[in-house]
């Protein structure tokens, strides 16, 4: 039997279900309803047009093929009807009919289903602040405004611009506003990193660092009390507690809500943050009735609860798996493990899994591995440091998230993707330990990073590495009466450690080389607690193991060492 | 109880597990031998050094705080004793000691052992044919033959230079020799494809187009049958059944031997092949006697069968897991999906798991989907085509095996990676559909090319898709009257599709544009099997389902396309 199908929303995941169902049912009757008159664009990409990487915003609209995604393409291509500039009213569950208006005409009409589905996506944040209706204050909702803020910029109006936000669309927004348009740009954030939730705190230092590299001012700690304008309504800044910030364009990047009004006045299940529940087929609370991409509330893989992840990747995963029901074959989207990546200009970051911090607040005995290897072959041309952490449970040793920070190339890339399989799948660091990654000198080294952090977790839980955790040696090279007892260890060569003996003093910074230690170590005043430094923390724990073996048991070992601090970007280096 | 252990081979698994066995049991004797005086080198590196792209064989041999490897950095840097120029001769297991000798001084001694390691690595393998020791005929062996190739090549001496055996090394050299030093460069495999049992021929194909464009002469299907000197002892040729080959340069790289004499002259169990059994501690047939590297026997975890895999990243993680044992701490090593890539030129190319090939002489139920999306997103600069095949059961629903090929860049390896993992813990095409790859447009497609090939799987297991191999489509092309009712269904645009149906006729090729089928399909002969191309594949199948639809069964669809029928560099393209 032939049925209706209806999509409600035209950009990824209802796209991807409606293609999809209707090669699994070619017969059945698709339609999709949006209330944009641009449909099944890349909305990722906008940070990329905008920037000029993208030269035309019909790229995005494109398949790879290079055809527009219009209601011709849908209907000619795909068998699938579109109703752009329509906009869903309501749902009559009882009746199977949602009433959808045409925004142009204003006419109203009925669609009968037999399934419906909601891909009805989701809606930047607005603070609600003075200002934000101002003109000149953008958010990145969807093609129209990038198309408008591009104009704006192209046309020479914008000289300096101010970021709400440093999330991903954040900073990538930053980039594209700095990196081709040379604008002045800052970027505000609330919360005392960028990046919050997403990656822990030195992970968006190294982050904040590069973007100031890059001149982009950042602030964080600090957030939008208002958006100051003229008296012709233009903005002309934005308000912080703690300064005024002179403006022509601002970008509003302070997240986004799923848009879920419809299920809600139509009864269906919706968390209080505004998800719409789904079951692992994407059904909602009415099983005639789909929901998949901004508009779910998934759940994460790793801690077990609820979670909001609007990224295109998934959306079009869990659309296919929508589509797949709707047709009646049995298919399931199990959740998310929280992978992300982003370029941000010479820098690559990435996460997936848990932070440190969240897994401490969901309860894991927690632990992490920092470290700061070589992304390949250390003697092929073009190998960089990445550095990264892995976070696991000390107790049943699984792998709860790994974080990544290095040069723009898909280094970090191999390393995020291979431990977010391994950890969707319930992996324990010998999993990683064994990881098999591919291996030749252009790609990785002999032992491949993620190898080389599972050994480091290894030897934290067997209690063979004893390390300092980074914030609290940052915070005792600021203020060194924190631990009177403490003295550096410094294993780097000569010429590297003598200035910071010079400027801290013999008293605070010992120097002895890795090499000489066997031979040297009777130096080492017995009753300091010793601070042990190197590059990447991997020689600093060989030196830590001997010193434990002559008796001498009160080491740290900084992990990442050098390789981590300098790219924290402290003022304290000689 | 402090225990003596003695490692034979610096190399790699020996250093390795030596340096990792002091850090846990810092207080044990631990000593290396090695016959060579040059030690720890990176081998892997070699053909980087000969192309110049390491400059200094020292590199090679340096840590990556650039300190080179020696004995004395052993001593010095890690407790641990090397006896380089130093021969194991014999292994009495009862007695518990090597004999050694020094290959300098003819002294002979014994070295007592509580727990003896075995990295005797591998040898290349000497053709026996007439000439192969003649000057000028090299085996990658050690750094000393890689020091005397360069040294020869940067004296001038070298205009045309001929590579025996066309698997990684033999390519990796062929390049080196081509690219920096511009040698007129011939590579011949005796097999009928380059890099014989690791990749399918596609890949091998599209392999040896890219070396042709390079200007490397290649020939398959083609042996030496005896290298040519001159009355000097000067190699000047190679002769294989076809023709002569002029050279000043032969490399030898016909593969590698297991190094295992003296494990097998001890009694312990070796295979009829050479590689050294041991159990997944590392452990020989002797409890006391480990081994680990090039001169092991390995697992293959998806066949289940024996396996040889001497590879450098192998060696190292063996190398840990046989120091966890000596030590005490229980620790395994369970084998290998056989994980590869390389870099050729301009390309990647990267496998791991089964082989099509393979999956079938295995007695698998073997199908797999050939793809060739791009490698991220498709409006994003720098975006290219990257080919994979998926190789999969299509009874247990297992995934075996995947290969990829794509420009020079770390894409290929994050679809490797992320498979080999996944393989490792016998993941299905669902845990493949579901794999969650970090997404932003500069590192992937919205729907990530491991995900696309898994939907190309699930619809060639559902029988959605009809597939005609690339072989017997190239072999038609070829000679249409091999299936006379054949037809080609062109959908691309009518520019690239018009020269096709010009070229070979209204009777042979059809063009119809993939957006126009859906109101043209009365144009397509019932009668006429159709043969459905585009530029991936994606499309055809879209065609495909439309067309059963309308009750036209008789398609078949082209997988990959032209995007990889272009790359096999056939001759009839318009």
């Amino acid at each position: 039997m032939e049925k209706k199908i209806v999509i409600i929303g035209a950009v990824a995941a209802g796209p991807k279900a409606a293609c999809h169902l209707k090669r699994l049912r070619p017969g059945w009757d698709v339609t999709m309803v949006d209330q944009d008159s641009l449909i099944s664009y890349g909305g990722c990409g906008i940070p990329y047009y905008v920037c000029g990487d993208v030269s035309d915003e019909a790229e995005l609209r494109s398949t790879s093929f290079h055809m527009v995604r219009d209601e011709t393409f849908f209907r000619q291509a795909k068998g699938v009807e579109v109703l752009t500039r329509t906009r869903a009213l309501a749902i009559d569950r009882k009746e199977k009919v949602v009433r959808v208006k045409n925004l142009d005409s204003g006419e109203e009409r009925e669609l009968a289903y037999d399934k419906l589905m909601l891909a009805t996506g989701a809606r930047p944040f607005v603070l609600p602040i003075a200002g934000s209706d101002l003109d000149g204050v953008f958010t990145i909702a969807n093609l129209h405004k990038a198309i408008e803020i591009k104009k704006r910029i192209a046309g020479g109006k914008v000289s300096r611009a101010v970021v709400i936000g440093g999330g991903a669309i954040g900073v990538e927004m930053a980039e594209a506003l700095k990196d081709l348009w040379g604008i002045e740009t800052t970027l505000i954030e609330f919360m005392p990193q960028l990046l919050p939730k997403i990656v822990d705190w030195q992970f968006a230092g190294m982050l904040k660092t590069h973007l100031e590299e890059k001149d982009v001012t950042v602030f964080i700690n600090e957030g939008a009390t208002a958006i100051l304008g003229d008296e012709k309504g233009m903005v002309i800044g934005v308000q912080t507690p703690k300064r005024t910030l002179d403006a022509d364009l601002v970008i509003m990047a302070a997240g986004v809500r799923p848009r879920s009004e419809l299920a809600a006045e139509a009864g269906l299940l919706v968390a209080p943050w505004g998800g719409i529940i789904v079951n692992q087929r994407m059904q909602t609370s009415d099983p005639d009735i789909y929901a998949a991409g901004d508009c779910v509330a998934l759940t994460n893989l790793v801690s077990g609860r609820e979670t909001y992840a609007p990224l295109g990747s998934l959306a079009n995963r869990e659309g296919r798996v929508a589509g797949d029901n709707m047709a009646g074959i049995a298919s399931r989207f199990k959740g998310t493990v929280g992978s992300f990546i982003m370029k941000a200009f010479d820098r690559c970051i990435g996460a997936t899994g848990l932070t440190y911090e969240a897994a401490l607040a969901e309860g894991f005995d927690a632990d992490y591995a920092l470290t700061a290897p070589a992304d390949r072959a250390h003697f092929f041309p073009g190998e960089a440091i990445a550095v990264f952490q892995l976070v696991f449970d000390r107790t049943s040793r699984k792998v709860l998230g790994l974080q990544g920070f290095g040069v723009m190339n898909d280094a970090i890339s191999v390393r995020i993707d291979a431990a977010a399989v391994m950890i969707t799948a319930g992996a324990v660091i010998e999993d990683f330990r064994d990881a098999e990654m591919a291996y030749a000198p252009p790609f990785s080294a002999a032992i491949d990073s993620i190898n080389a952090a599972a050994f480091v977790a290894d030897n934290l839980c067997a209690d063979r590495l004893r390390k300092l955790d980074m914030d609290r040696f940052l915070a005792w090279m600021e203020d060194f009466s924190l631990e009177p007892d403490w003295m550096a260890l410094d294993i780097r060569h000569p010429l590297e450690a003598g200035p910071f003996v010079e400027k801290f003093g013999k008293d605070r910074w010992l120097a002895i080389p890795y090499i000489e230690v066997r031979k040297r170590y009777e130096e080492i005043p017995e009753e300091r607690t010793m601070i042990i430094l190197c590059d990447a923390g991997t020689r600093s724990y060989e030196v830590q193991i001997f010193l434990d073996h002559i008796g001498k048991n009160n080491t740290m070992v900084v992990s990442g060492g050098f390789n981590v601090i300098r790219r924290l970007g402290v003022d304290w280096l000689p």
